[in-house]
């Protein structure tokens, strides 16, 4: 099944625009889990058990993974979620960028090696360095647009040709990029504006949407700019505020009540 | 010392501003050596033997041991260089770049896990996803400005307050980022008209140029528009040119001789 459909399918089966972040910084697992790789698959095994019906996507930051040497519980924690949920997509956030010959190698990183359905990527190099992923029909490219992030205005919101960077980029990967159909954009929560716009810009394309919960975006205001007609659209990302919710043992239970009260905040919000 | 000691240093004992890239294809390797982890090791440490007193840094490509699961075999390669060849500092071309948080982490996986002495990043977040890498004094921190592919143009060359985006790339770098002096761009050797203009916006800065070899960059043109005054100044890369000169069992010798041809080729025009 492709991404496109099996997110389709997780947003109907699962009433759900959420995805969960996995982030799984060593320095904050809760006490009762080794501080090791093996800690780190055992704690996202817990979470995802604890939310698999209340989620469209699941969310691994390679970066977490990468910085401990854990490329092993990376792998792990995405043949855990295909086998045990296989519902559930799974989004590699990656945010790769480079020239052709080794984009490939990235595709091929996120796509065989950790058989990720989707993944990040960042369009300042242009066409050619998001070919290399784009080719692979069967899975999704989610490009950064305008981010979450306080500097994001630093080089997104520039003035080009009557409009900013990031609208340049995201009427480029409609019209170009998505010739396969299988592009989404990264719309930071934290500007409803934006969002609105590029929602405008992109028409039904989803929107993967990271800031609410710990970055502070504002739930109702993110959910009526970006949902598209039939009350879809939307990939909804809350890492920090699901995965630390608790530190204590119960931390999965914690997790699963943060998921269930963001999920109930957003379906308010959809069809209104 | 600091990368930009380091460099400067290897630039005067190697008379040398080339960079060997060593991004080791399995689909490339000389055929007597096994296609798996322990073959690129075995291949990156020839290579290294053949040209460490020819090169001014090594810059291992990230995306080829991922793609393969050899992470172990790049943590070995950077240890081998500063082991046996401690004057060669080591670029970790990896194009990072996330929120401030994964950041952090990303930081800690070329700093920390891998050692590297300088590692590339992306700009397109902006000024809060580079704090991170910038606050390491003593690293090199590489941002993406004007890149060496075709699409490089389709973003990096919008028009934007009265110049170009990669222009106002390098001058926020210049005037921002490198607080700390630890900066340096990526200028592709195959725009010697835009090196030389970046050149005019951040002094001594050095450029780190990808290009030349398979990507077919022009050699003089380069070096002249981007040297500084006292005819360094640059990090030239080449990568598939040196590694893939030969597939036979020549290939470390064939691969000294083009990294020597390179050189010379080079110093020819640094200081006429």
């Amino acid at each position: 099944m492709t991404f496109m459909a099996k997110l389709a399918a997780a947003w109907q089966h699962n009433d759900s625009l959420i995805c969960v972040g996995l982030d799984p910084d060593l320095a904050r697992l809760p006490a009762q889990l080794p501080k090791t790789a093996a800690g780190i698959l055992e704690f996202n095994c817990a979470i995802i058990d604890a939310t698999a019906d209340l989620v469209c996507a699941y969310k691994p930051q390679i970066a977490y993974f990468a910085a401990c040497g854990a490329e092993d519980a990376l792998a792990k924690t995405i043949a855990y979620i295909q086998q045990q949920h296989p519902r559930i997509p799974v989004i590699l956030d990656a945010k790769r960028g480079d020239i052709g010959s080794t984009a490939e190698q990235y595709a091929q990183e996120a796509f065989v090696r950790y058989a990720a359905d989707a993944v990040t990527i960042n369009p300042y190099m242009g066409y050619d360095s998001a070919e290399p992923f784009l080719r692979h029909a069967d899975k999704g490219v989610i490009i950064l647009c305008r981010t979450s992030n306080p500097g994001a205005a630093d080089y997104q919101d520039l003035d080009i040709d009557g409009g900013k960077l990031y609208e340049k980029v995201a009427r480029e990967v409609a019209q170009r990029w998505n010739s396969h159909g299988n592009c989404l954009l990264v719309m930071g929560a934290t500007w409803p504006e934006q969002v609105a716009q590029v929602r405008g810009l992109v028409g039904s394309m989803p929107l993967l949407v990271p800031g609410v919960g710990a970055q502070g975006g504002d739930v109702a205001a993110l959910v009526r700019a970006g949902r598209t007609a039939d009350g879809t659209g939307l990939v909804i990302n809350s890492s920090r505020a699901i995965l630390y919710a608790s530190s204590g043992p119960d931390f999965a239970a914690a997790a699963r009540e943060a998921t269930w009260q963001l999920r109930a905040e957003v379906n308010r919000c959809r069809r209104d």
